[in-house]
């Protein structure tokens, strides 16, 4: 059993004098989902924040800016579209369109390369590959336009493939409960005064929307056995307010390899002798974020059998 | 500039019952080499081998059978085809079907598991995967039939990803000439006694067979910047004769990372601990052979910039 767990992202930041985009009603953001494919399975709202959980992920929805994130076969471009039919380019100052290499690239429904045709015919963008083309990667598209984010405006990504141990064991298919998860991710330190989203997908599966104030946290764990992936993100500094927790989420899920990304932050990893960072690859966008990718790896000591490939899927 | 180096191969093994293949004549080889796409550029013959430079790498036959490997966008499964519509199945002892992940897998014109179903519909075969789906992967489809192979059927190859250093300068564009190739990879040793038949593509790319009696080394290089790739393969057995020799050839062409794939042989890499072994998957195949498969990288102790992606292709 297959399931694309890496994600399609774009964050867009529009200018204060377009109003909120939160007026914008429900039913322009329900479209905005079914035009990539995906469903709002729930929502939670705060002062600051719309939060949606999808059937594919997440979209967050503040005043000024939003973030979406899908995962499988979704055409996020598609959203990316309709939003763009709406509001117009001079009234947006930030667009990252984001897309990380696939376990089966050859299942998307477009490539990044049309995905970036479409969005050039739009607005004026720059697009960036981020990493090696035959190992991890990230391509990054980005308006070519001049802006200053603000001071607190961080992003951490820590996107973990296949998860091992006691997290491979727990997070099966079978066994998986909302409870079951959260008890597992031991998240309570980071997760503190946060208003939390969950849902635990059949046959599997586990989406995790978090706010407070306008911090977001989203966790979206694919435990399928081929392909396993857990991706983290956040707006808050893990950096600064909570030093080591990184390490900690790398040793709750045990990956075998993992990538950090990180906007106007730089995420340390005690790697401990046990990893190695195979890559790490930087730049200041001209549209004002310092961007940090680096890939990192747990080497194997033991000696694999080969996967027997079934119904002529992978 | 993109050009996809990697390889797809193929290698079968026919009952001596059924004669000579090379008795099928050029034209049925040629028609073959067709059948992908590809053309013969130039040809050497000794008492056993008649080796086949390709537009797209290389093919080799022997009286009682053949390899072929081409890469770019070529179909390498036509020519099976080609091939399974003049011999019985029942005239085969093996097949063995590869194909190696592809720097981008999404211009390829079928998929493995394509291939697979086309080959699956002639002949009863296995597939499997050695390596991550996300990682440095390969593709092995042999038929599910006893064999034994002969003691002496060894076969290495290495596979060297993003040459650096002096070969990446030496190999540019601009500068190959077939002698500034020859000597810039000082082969003199292992190549003792071999008839060689070697070409520099325009604008850039070398390509070269060598035969001795039974044996074969076939060398591709594809030095575009961007998707750099060396293939080096060859059924001596490198390990027994040649000790030391795998080591040379990595410090030759200094590739960020490179994979290993052994049939009954086992390559010994002396890592020096600049390299890193990431992964080895190991398998004895139905069909008799004993594969080993390891991917290994010199981690980055530098920070990169990322790529500008032009033109929308990658």
């Amino acid at each position: 059993m297959f399931f694309e767990g890496s994600e399609k992202k774009v964050e867009v930041i529009c200018k204060p004098t377009l109003g909120s985009l939160r007026e914008f009603g429900r039913d322009f953001w329900a479209t905005m989902v079914a035009r990539c494919n995906a469903t709002i399975l729930s929502e939670v709202s705060n002062d600051k924040c719309d939060a949606y959980l999808l059937s594919e992920s997440s979209l967050f929805v503040w005043d000024h800016s939003f973030l979406m994130i899908t995962c499988g076969s979704t055409m996020l471009v598609n959203s990316v579209e309709h939003f763009l039919a709406r509001v117009r380019s001079d009234d947006i100052e930030s667009i990252i369109y984001q897309r990380k290499n696939e376990y089966g690239p050859w299942l998307q429904k477009t490539t990044y390369s049309q995905d970036v045709e479409r969005l050039q015919s739009m607005v004026d963008g720059v697009s960036l590959r981020f990493g090696y083309l035959d190992e991890h990667h990230t391509y990054m598209f980005h308006l070519n336009r001049d802006f200053a984010p603000k001071k607190d405006d961080t992003t951490t990504e820590i996107l973990m493939y296949h998860i091992q141990g006691k997290a491979a064991e727990t997070l099966t298919c079978e066994k998986q409960t909302i409870q079951s998860v959260r008890d597992f991710m031991k998240l309570d330190e980071v997760m503190q005064g946060f208003q939390v989203d969950d849902y635990c997908f059949e046959p599997c599966g586990y989406s995790l929307n978090a706010i407070r104030d306008d911090k977001y946290i989203t966790i979206h764990v694919t435990p399928q056995e081929e392909s396993s992936y857990v991706s983290f993100e956040t707006n808050i500094n893990l950096q600064k307010d909570h030093p080591g927790f990184v390490d900690k989420i790398l040793e709750t899920f045990e990956p075998f390899s993992f990538d950090v990304i990180d906007f106007n932050t730089k995420t340390e990893v005690a790697t401990k002798g046990k990893m190695v960072k195979i890559n790490h690859f930087q730049d200041r966008l001209s549209c004002g974020y310092d961007v940090n990718f680096a890939h990192f790896i747990v080497p194997l000591d033991r000696v694999e059998k080969p996967t027997l490939v079934k119904g002529n899927k992978l």
